[in-house]
């Protein structure tokens, strides 16, 4: 059970609304957003709303038999676009194209990748600092200075950033270089930085876990909501199955599922996805068509030399050529019945 | 290895290169299909094409590194179209829809889906016969005696069939009444019965295995081709993972390594996949822009009501709908660069 | 609902059984095995069972909520024995080993195997000659004349022989010189194997399928009990799953939950699970140890120099401890509580 | 390449190690333990082990080729035991019984579990205080308070605890009421903790992720060993498959491997595994038999009544027969060839 609650509603009123939800046999939590305050009602017994309803301070209620509560479908039939300033949007229409490179490298990449997606009139541009590695000995990211040097670019030429968010602590020293935190597919379940991205004012993408079920992802989100943060962005990245003829297998499906049962933006990375270069042109289209509201994809001037992931790098040539189809197929889905 | 030989080879020719390829240090498979003549090598030697190439009796030489041989695209460089005459072919830019119920349930039924394929100009109706389910006491299909009706109708109507064959035994009773048969998950990796049906001159369309991987897939394609039909359609129905929101992931991935990796036509079947009927439509859709030659379908007049697979069918509003938006996407996909 | 009928029912009592079962709105099959028949019931109506158990005829009725029936333990409480002949049992306290090589290479290799399993006390020898292989190019199997002479040193030696049988048609040529067919993890849901099995009066190991469901193995036992052939084995053999440390994911849970959930023994194959030499011996005590009322093994005089398999075939020595140390732990597991 | 240094070596000597080390081609790691020293070279060379070997400072060197260094057993040949003070140790042949609840929930529960272990001759009791939660409306746990309540009647006991830490945040105000520090499968891969934990003097046990590889969970052992902390233990505790006749497959291959391959304790969780109670007895035994060091068992008064995980917990009395035949079991073992 969803309670809408009145924006600035009185504690009193407030009181006897927490009160008639107990009465109910229902557990209650208390969630105030940048935008709304909401009463989420936990349990199962069965409602019925007139005991409810008539009371002060209520704008409206809604039954949700999901696990996940705020971030269903079930009770906002609208699709949520996520702001990211500047007029710049991800959801509900609005398609968003995050492109760079897996991580950060140099001063001059960062230049050079810029250019490339202001031609491409690409409005976000990825870029690991801190790096997530199965080896406690592999290069692990240029840190906070390469972020420094990476937003000053980027914010010189109207770029907003996506990059990685490892831990809590790092999320203040981060917040002024970022416009989207991102949390790996590692980090899906790290309950404690989901909660504290919960309780700042950015946009967080959220992976699905390496063998993740599209459930944890949204209870994953759900923390984020509960927390107060409603800019939140679901990622499809690829799932973990007994198939190697690929890095991953991007679950398509799962994104098909999200949009329906979610009103959050989805995202698809094919290039974590399917993880080949060759192949991740057409698993972006068939996303597409899926219903996904972006992707993000890892783009290298030389992949060869790519620090990391350099085997799932387009290079320029193939970005263009990428961007230019998603957009002539996003048109044509658009005018499907 | 793979020798293309003169088509009426003499036996004296072929004597020389088999001595000259055993020689060379690799077993010789001779393969004579609906088409041609080919010598299989198989070893793992660096073969100097000069020692051998300038033999009589021999048409080109390609080295193939793959498990599979025959159905490899190393070799065959232009798509295979499988044809399934009156002009009706499916692959290398012939897009093949297939469309029809889980199991033929009545004669009623099989005319009324007739009747809607005709409407939406599909010339291809699936329905099983013989059904393998997992429990014995479960309804088994209607046999013989449902195909020869299935038939009766469809012949008169210029429609071709696709049905499921479970075992040897069975293939010379249907093969009067079947334009393509049908391999089932269950029996992908069904050696004696991939053996004889590579003894016909009848197209196979050979699905993936619950767990089966890709290169098994093409490993069991190379049965049938080996055993001299090259008539050979694979078909991607989702694999099983840990994720339960959905029947099977639908593994689009695989349908795009598969056309780089053969020259074999790939057949999405979503309805089996993600198995939920309002999922359908997306994942098709998605499946022709990862390269899909052709589609099948789950369509039953009132799927609330089909013996099996209901919750997977669509109904004729719906189809309708779906061969439509298949149509528009492959048009403009066919105009991308 | 099982019904356990009088051995000589007439046909009189059983037609009055059979439309009280239809009263009470179920389906019924008749199953007539080597040892009782059953009237199976199928439905999901509570049932009352005194409208029924007073009717002439009906020594036992039994609810079982189970998919499958007549192989659960819920109407089956005693375990059941397969009876080898010559004394030979497994199951309900009696232990198999079975050990040999994957596949009959030479009459040598026979003589010598039945040499190392005579001084080890062994009754059973397995060793394939038909053999499923990926591709068709790998070797086969001596076929029946392989078998043949396998049979003619195992009778002579009081041997018994568990091999593959990999369709319908070789049954019949098999049957003489076979102990125990064996259902191989690829032919797990080959229903009309399993229909052709339970007409023949031998035993059937039946194993579980490459990623097959617990649920599926006894769903596929359910097909040969049905069909008359009450004396089968279930074998754990490895699943897929996403961790490539291994061949396949010996799955010991599975033998646990089998033998709770069915009457039937359940053998363990560690060679073909874990894949790898140096483990095989604590997977298989581990099996011991989870309940399994046997193991198969692979033993090769030379693993080194195996046609197939060699990577996970212990040598006679190894073997030997291995025997030994399995019954020393048998015997200490039939002591605890 | 592993080099054991000398204990105090002079930073002239490491300089000309690390000196010919980079000569070498490799990059140097250099570790400093509770117990060592340690320069690890990473990189694919072949090394000739004469041109440093001769260096003063220099103890011994390994060839290690795994992705893991430290904690392989390809340089440590003896098995590591990790000493929890009072003569309590783990591994080597130590072998360690750990059990109570899934989490702490009252003083009188501790009191309770207390009173069960000391019966049972049991010195380590686990108890969650922070409780990872799919979702944010769960239960999470005591927290600090918990943990200070849960400590006093331990040490008062003389009872070790076992606990979960899910942040960095969380190790200093944790560190003088846990024993063993738990990270939990969600957090498998959460490389700031696993750092952390690295630069404490507390054993550690690491839990294999929810799909986490068996070289994954050895790289992440790698993380707190690299950064300074030797005393970890590793733990499998059931991967997520396609299978759901149970909670989680418990891969008890995985403890076959990773007693080979790395020189750690291990430790075998089938309460998380299988996650049904009265499948938890067999799964341990078997997990005895695989090679485990030691045990963690879900233990409650009144299962029935747990906050969480009750489906999973023994009762004291089922308990009190598992701890007996592990024990009986494990003499058996020992004795074994």
């Amino acid at each position: 059970m969803i309670i809408q609650l009145e924006n600035k509603i009185s504690a009193e009123r407030l009181e006897k609304i927490k009160n008639q939800v107990s009465k109910m046999g229902f557990d209650h939590n208390l969630v105030t957003t940048q935008f709304a305050n909401y009463l989420v009602g936990i349990g199962k017994k069965e409602i019925d709303l007139r005991t409810i309803g008539s009371l002060e301070g209520i704008e409206d209620i809604h039954r949700v038999s999901d696990q996940f509560k705020l971030v269903s479908s079930k009770w906002k039939l609208n699709q949520t676009a996520v702001d990211l300033g500047n007029g710049i949007q991800i959801g509900n229409g609005h398609f968003g194209i995050m492109a760079g490179p897996c991580s950060i490298e140099s001063e001059e990449q960062v230049i050079h990748t810029i250019d490339h997606l202001k031609k491409n009139n690409i409005q976000i541009m990825r870029g690991g600092v801190y790096k997530p590695r199965s080896s406690p000995y592999s290069f692990r990211g240029l840190g906070l200075e390469g972020l420094k040097m990476f937003y000053k670019h980027c914010s010189a030429n109207g770029i907003k950033i996506i990059t990685e968010v490892m831990q809590v602590s790092q999320i203040d020293e981060m917040i002024k270089y970022v416009d989207i935190f991102q949390v790996g597919a590692r980090n899906s379940q790290n309950f404690n930085l989901l909660d504290a991205l919960g309780k700042v004012d950015k946009p967080v993408m959220l992976k699905r876990g390496i063998a993740g079920t599209i459930d944890e992802l949204l209870q994953a989100a759900e923390y984020i909501f509960s927390n107060g943060n409603e800019k939140i962005l679901l990622c499809e990245r690829g799932i973990r199955t007994f198939e190697k003829a690929y890095r991953n297998t991007l679950d398509l499906n799962a994104v098909a599922i999200l949009k329906d049962k979610s009103h959050l933006p989805v995202i698809v990375d094919s290039s974590h996805g399917i993880g080949i270069r060759k192949y991740i042109e057409p698993m972006t289209l068939a996303g597409v068509m899926t219903g996904a509201d972006g992707i993000i994809i890892e783009v290298h001037e030389e992949p060869e030399k790519a620090i990391s992931d350099g085997q799932q790098s387009l290079n320029y040539e193939e970005a263009d050529l990428l961007y230019k189809n998603v957009r002539t197929i996003l048109q044509v889905k658009r005018q499907l019945n």
